[in-house]
């Protein structure tokens, strides 16, 4: 059957959500569990209940909207939290896209084969432990004891985060339980680039969701007086993280092409202008669509920091804070929704995410995949991103063509 | 005449001095104006009086010891101010050596040719505004305006710092005022750097000290998602500083041998793993002996950053924050010096000094020289700073020697 979303509807939806925590330093800072996010859920759970679907919050506080039916689940969803500074549209135009195309099944009175649910994941951006925490609790993948020890990047525990918000570690680590068996899922998302933009194509097409390596490293030298240590007997650690920077840099660019290496964090110690650098801290970010690419760089990288090292008289220490691996979206949901973008007559590209997503924690329990639309000059984490409403209007009736196929 | 210092009471002096300022982190934290660093200043006069000299304080806090002569005034002296957490070494043995010098001489009473004085220069380690304060203000040689406007490295202004010490910005400004007029000045220091450790010989003369230039840089390029943005995209502003300090060093090693550059202060912005840096801030110290050397480097540093920033699609920009000129010592004090060393039977080496010092600000005024000892391993600026007494004792009868040749 030919049904559409109601566009104007799912715009109303963005701009209201949007008006939860609205940062005075500019966009949106909604972190999950803040009193803005607190809010925020309060009226999702609404806007849910009042399209007549039946509400759940689990234990990481995962939100979702179910229209019963037999059989597994078709999911679709994304998460409604933010960065700090960040925009309107990541992450909430996936979760009230698929508000939206489940609120329009159930107005049609569409016979299902299939249950459907929309989904809002807690803390995709990892402001508190780590990217993804609520689909990984949702599918079971988190460490209890991690969930205990780490920090949140804002400093409190975990635990002290969630005080006085309902929400325990417990019930995280037991939000898993009674999940629905899942049949597929798929997320609406911004693209987080300028690929599509740059193409002046409305829809991509996700064909792969890039795996991603995160390390704290460290180089280790002798702090020395910047006026008396002659420059061939300094064991300068900033040095080495300069030609680690350059060397990997050029290494994935030249060996790896269209894979991602990102020195994004760095401190240097004990950080005066007149002494030689003994030691800095820093992070290193890699990224491949490619499992092997991917295990390459584990050793390539490696090989370059204790290649750095020994040539500079330093030591080098790493430390895997993150991992995720890549995904492949699968024939038949690549079929789907390239069907869908045939059959309403919207151009499309495929692409590859080299942001992570719910959807790559999703494919470890069921075929996953995605749509994108695009970020107009591929602001992303900004208050500058950006969306073209008639673009996530094409998007939007993509993913409901390809749910209504789905569960139908 | 043949006299030489007493050492034990050296010793002794440099022991009590050390027990100013104890850092439960670790060596000694005194700089300038501290309540350790007024402890030790009464504890100095009171040392001076009991010599019998004549002690003074000027308006920048400098006290000095006379022994009253005709014609000009032969001036000996150092810092007893330290950095956080630096040695017991550092400036006192300066101060403390020149003071049992004129001990000694008083002891004798040498009849003089000239007057004699110690002196201790306050802020020598530029804690609050910069190197040497104290004898910049003796020279008359401070901007009153930037005294009143920058911050010290402790936050607060230099003005909140003075008070209920009973010293003024007006007063630093007028120290120079009514100052006696100077024939000679020297310094004994240690090392700062493992040459003369190295070569075990326990007495350097100086023959040149390094001019230094202090910048503050800065990259801009443009923050992006380290997940999203391609490599030849990206206008990584660390990676323009990971190239800019590998060039530096590259060419100061190969076209400037015996220069120094270091980069000791790195700030990253915004600062996050999965963001590609769009903002670094640096310190860019650069040293060497020879004037010509110093202004050929003020302009190809900068055309390196300026063609790293071309390269790399980055803004570059920079701040000169702090400047001091090379000093070349005089053949005069030189031969003053050596002659002395090789009366006394103490073998010597000349060398450059890569720190600055006191000394190379009273240069400006009159000749002014340097003696050394080694300060074993190099070790300087922190707790493991260490001399040998015997070495102390071989340098205070060469400065003995020296004033004695020069005030008689």
């Amino acid at each position: 059957m030919d049904i559409r979303i109601d566009a104007g509807r799912l715009r109303m939806d963005i701009e209201a959500l949007a008006g939860f925590g609205r940062d005075p330093k500019g966009g949106i800072s909604r972190p999950s569990f803040s009193r803005a996010d607190l809010e925020a859920r309060a009226w999702l759970k609404d806007r849910i209940a009042g399209a007549g679907l039946a509400c759940r919050e689990d234990g990481a506080g995962n939100i979702f909207g179910r229209l019963d039916g037999p059989g597994k689940t078709v999911m679709a969803g994304s998460h409604i939290d933010t960065v700090l500074n960040g925009g309107m549209f990541d992450g909430a135009v996936g979760v009230l896209a698929a508000l939206e195309c489940l609120r329009r099944i159930k107005e049609e009175k569409l016979p299902l084969a299939k249950a459907l649910e929309t989904a809002s994941f807690t803390d995709e951006e990892g402001n508190l432990v780590g990217d993804f925490l609520g689909s990984r609790a949702f599918l079971g993948l988190l460490d209890g004891e991690a969930l205990r020890r780490e920090r949140t990047q804002f400093g409190p525990l975990l635990a002290e985060v969630l005080e006085g918000t309902g929400f325990t570690i417990e019930g995280i680590l037991e939000a898993h339980i009674g999940r629905p068996d899942l049949e597929a899922y798929l997320e609406l998302h911004i693209e987080q680039g300028s690929y599509l933009d740059d193409e002046g194509v409305p829809v991509g097409v996700v064909e792969a969701i890039s795996g991603k390596r995160y390390l704290l490293g460290s180089f280790a030298g002798a702090a020395s007086h910047a006026g008396t240590t002659p420059l061939e007997l300094r064991r300068d650690a900033f040095l080495g993280l300069a030609d680690m920077a350059l060397r990997s840099t050029r290494h994935v660019a030249t060996h790896h092409y269209g894979a991602m290496v990102t020195i994004g964090k760095v401190a240097v110690h004990p950080g005066s202008f007149s002494i030689v650098p003994g030691r800095v801290e820093f992070s290193l970010d890699y990224r491949s669509s490619s499992l092997e690419v991917l295990r390459d760089l584990d050793r390539e990288l490696a090989e370059i920091a204790e290649d750095v090292a020994a040539t500079r008289g330093l030591s080098f220490a790493a430390k895997l804070m993150d991992t995720t691996e890549p995904v492949l979206v699968p024939e038949r949901l690549l079929g789907v929704l390239e069907g869908e973008c045939g059959r309403l007559g919207v151009p499309f590209l495929r692409l590859g995410s080299g942001a992570g997503h719910d959807a790559q924690i999703l494919a470890s329990a069921c075929d996953a995949g995605m749509i994108f639309i695009p970020s107009p000059d591929g602001a992303s984490h900004s208050p500058e991103e950006a969306i073209r409403w008639d673009d996530l209007e094409k998007g939007a009736n993509v993913l409901l063509g390809a749910l209504v196929k789905l569960a139908t």
